[in-house]
């Protein structure tokens, strides 16, 4: 089998509203030490200690809650086009973003897939710390002076939810239309899959699909950040005890899954209800070009063999879309 | 107030028995890392990488499982001395051992308090490591080469049941007649204490009571054992994940606990159900010469600000004294 | 500029001679923690915990030292044809190694460039651990059971010196013909180049090249294998003290790099003279499409602004090609 | 042999002067990462996040570098006043400092003893976290949400510099007039000593001497404080890197001493001078009651099995006392 190669290289922002942007900005901020690169307006644009991008998440302040809309970077120019041409193609309705619209992002292109708000976007600007705060190392965009004891390194993955038959086609879509390659998903006992973990990189995965009984709403369920160490994510759960922020929805801590092989935990910003995942550990990084999806059971995940800490993580509830 | 001197320097060892010694050598030694001094007829005798003694944990093939003593190290010989001369005085009932009864162990006396076997001992051997496992470091018993990716580093502290009046009865021995120090202590809302933590050295605690309902048994709870780091801690769970091994009869991970700030986790040796805990990360030491207990109750232990991850723990069954 | 993807997917694996296979085996098996998937004859294949492929290290017993060549895995099996067919009209002289020749590895191409042996590979076996060793997690080969305490997850990358002119010509064809990312090159006082680091995946490097001088030989450097933390590094170092193994051929222990910033250090297999490099901490991943070369000077390497620990770590002495 | 207790229960502070405060507080709070308890005039007090007592340093600005005195606690209140008896029996020159003269401390005594400044002090207030800072555990001063990511968390220990004859005075006056237990010293090849480190805790030292030649001023070399882990340390380095800060005079990384197990740095206040060493790592806890003083030789310390990385640590200029 030649794999193709996806026109998407790399996972970008997440856009959210908020009703309350200071405090949303006290939780993603100052209690788990995203960076701050600029507040314009209602809106905050925050990335972690080590993206390159303008930013990985933005906060925009409208009286409502909800993810606004994901977004990837395009493998390079050439390949946006083709996307949109492809879209225009298949009847999508396709939604011009003009360059700057976002703060930082050159013209992007919005599509809804399954309920989901995809952007593709090639241009980008990538600026500097500011003085006084960017690392004196060339790889490096902040300095270690500047981080808290968490201090997230850069977004990770999205996870999202769809309600039955769309996550199949969902599934499909990905994998067929935008060579994703699957590299796990999890079928139930009953033979019916739920789960499933695709990536664009050597990570675990870059986005994945929880299914959901078929009259549940499409929802965005998380985005994750990577830690650069279990340490910081054990931090991460003693910080979050001493403000009194839920883990995983359930009060407890950090977790190991099987699936992804993630040391990770859940906990929800209090203001615009926005689930961010810490993400550390090694995990596993996917160089093989020919990777056969790992095909997971409950009898290979939990059972006397329980790799599942914590009952699997959190629960299934994410925000809609707005 | 002037803190008088414990007799009591240090916790030294457990000794248990076991029906099956292949089967608990396969769990201390092979999965745990705990390193095996000497295997002397139906005893093996163990210690962790950075213990002096000869042991700090024995198992005997007995056909019965439970705890035949824990054993405490005396300051100094007169302490030893001391303490029998009051125990007899007491008329506490004094079994006398001899020198190398216990491999390592020299003269010892033991009496049954409050329904535990305490021993007290001064001479006690202090073998290297084997040729080709000795550390090069003189400060060091193992070579690092030696240790498995758990590898415990000493033994940590004991902790008991008491039923009912003997709590009371048990922490007041320990306060007042062997100087030990109260750390902390737990009071339940209807204003009545369960648990209690003591010292005779800065560690949070060398041993601990748990009280119990008025008719339940006298319990060995648990040995703790002291590992390097929260990432050895972690990936303890992961190798018992591996093999099957229950963590905190729960199926769930390591965890943090508020009482002794304790990085931690739960395990029991199938073939003798004696509970092990594995205890990591820096918790507090205390150096306070002048130390008042902490009082928790619910509200600072648990509520909105919880530090209590995985609901507090182990359950509190534990092994008999044969 | 529209990057074009590159025919290569991955470092393979590195194929070195040792005098005496016996030793070379307690170095990289018995004290560094690498797994032997097999030892057939004279030839030991080894590979990292979370190394899919057969093997990403092999060493052969022949009365000598040296590598006999490094191999990079396709993107796909067209790739491979279409480089046989490349070199072809290069006038490249093709060395064709029939599937099995190396254990797990199939058909294969090898070309000496600018004095390296280089291979191409695309079918490769993918065993799994043995029984009793496997990990239980499917997204894992062997369990943290089985390694002991530096155990190395994966290779990393490797090193070359060119000589002169050499390393100018390498340099292009690396960036040109193969499509290799330049991450980070270094540019001396005097305006000359002298090191350049390569990526075909998000590592910092998978290949890099350290330019001597005019009428030193070419030479491999080094093979670099990842671990799962600092910690891990820390214990590398601690270990090797206990054997008397040099780091760094210096006596010093773990170094902080700034290019590609590199937690890691250096040993050599006493046998061979081999290097090993264990490389860890998160360094950083590169996702970027448009990734423009980091360019150090000494200015921004070190100075006042430190940021290379132990001066810069190993002396450059390599090891010839057989 | 009994062991007799010392009069003294732990290390308490450093007094220091400076010619800029705000530069020292820039260093030690800024970019160390200890706590401010009061800002009081001239004088600063400090301590880290688990440190109980009012402050484990004061930094006056007087114009002048070097130490004004180092502190100990006494096991309990009568032990002051039998120091205070048995100093002025021997004839020593006592200093009364009234309660408060130094924020925090009660009434204490100062006598110089080999021309080091001692103090000795019962009383000393323990103030609370500020609001917003202190942590949920009552086992904890501060929150972690505190902490920048050195945040060091007590102080270990001090180092001081004796010139020829005085550094075996002091040796035996610490050991039989003080009590201090003499746990590890180095002896050179002329069979000359010339390094004792003590200890009043189970820490490895609290104290230690270093001999310098006959006609060297006796000094302050450094006060050491404790990190929770080796990642600390590692980005205390990383940290120092960014701000042009050299480690251990010398432009190297973090440390493995071999006397006392350290994994350690040394770093300078740039405004007064005074060497901060952290120190991180499990090292060792000395529990023994009986512990035979260490004997470290060149052979056992350095040579092919070299646990000394970075060739010893620091440069040994001290600064003097004021």
């Amino acid at each position: 089998m030649k794999r193709r190669h996806s026109p998407v290289a790399k996972l970008g922002h997440v856009a959210a509203h908020t009703p309350d942007l200071d405090e949303s900005l006290w939780f993603f901020n100052e209690v788990m030490g995203l960076q701050v690169t600029e507040r314009d307006g209602d809106t905050a644009y925050l990335r972690g200690m080590r993206d390159w991008e303008h930013h990985t998440l933005s906060l925009t302040e409208s009286g409502k809650s909800g993810v606004d809309h994901f977004a990837f970077r395009t493998a390079n120019e050439e390949a946006l086009d083709e996307l949109e041409q492809q879209f225009e193609a298949e009847g999508e309705e396709i939604t011009h973003v003009e360059a700057g619209e976002e703060n930082g992002i050159g013209e992007a292109i919005r599509v809804e897939k399954f309920g989901h708000n995809y952007e593709f976007y090639w241009d980008v600007e990538k600026p500097d710390a500011p003085e006084g705060q960017r690392s004196g190392l060339r790889n490096r965009v902040y300095s270690e002076s500047v981080g808290n004891r968490i201090a997230p390194r850069r977004i990770d993955h999205i996870h999202v939810n769809d309600p039955g038959q769309n996550a199949f086609d969902h599934d499909e879509w990905l994998r067929e239309t935008m060579n994703f390659q699957l590299n796990e998903r999890f079928e139930a006992e009953n033979g019916e899959y739920w789960g499933w973990w695709y990536a664009v990189t050597p990570l675990p995965h870059d986005i994945a699909i929880h299914r959901e009984p078929e009259d549940d709403p499409t929802q965005f369920h998380h985005v994750a950040y990577h830690l650069d160490s279990l340490q910081d994510l054990w931090t991460a759960g003693d910080i979050c005890s001493e403000h009194g922020i839920e883990i995983n929805n359930r009060s407890d801590g950090p977790a190991m899954h099987a699936i992804t092989r993630a040391d990770c935990m859940y906990v929800k910003d209090p203001a615009s209800g926005l689930r961010l995942e810490l993400f550390a550990g090694p995990g596993y990084l996917n160089f093989e070009p020919d990777w056969e999806p790992i095909e997971w059971k409950e009898e290979t995940l939990g059972g006397p063999t329980n790799h599942q800490w914590h009952g699997g993580g959190p629960t299934w509830d994410g925000i809609d879309y707005v």
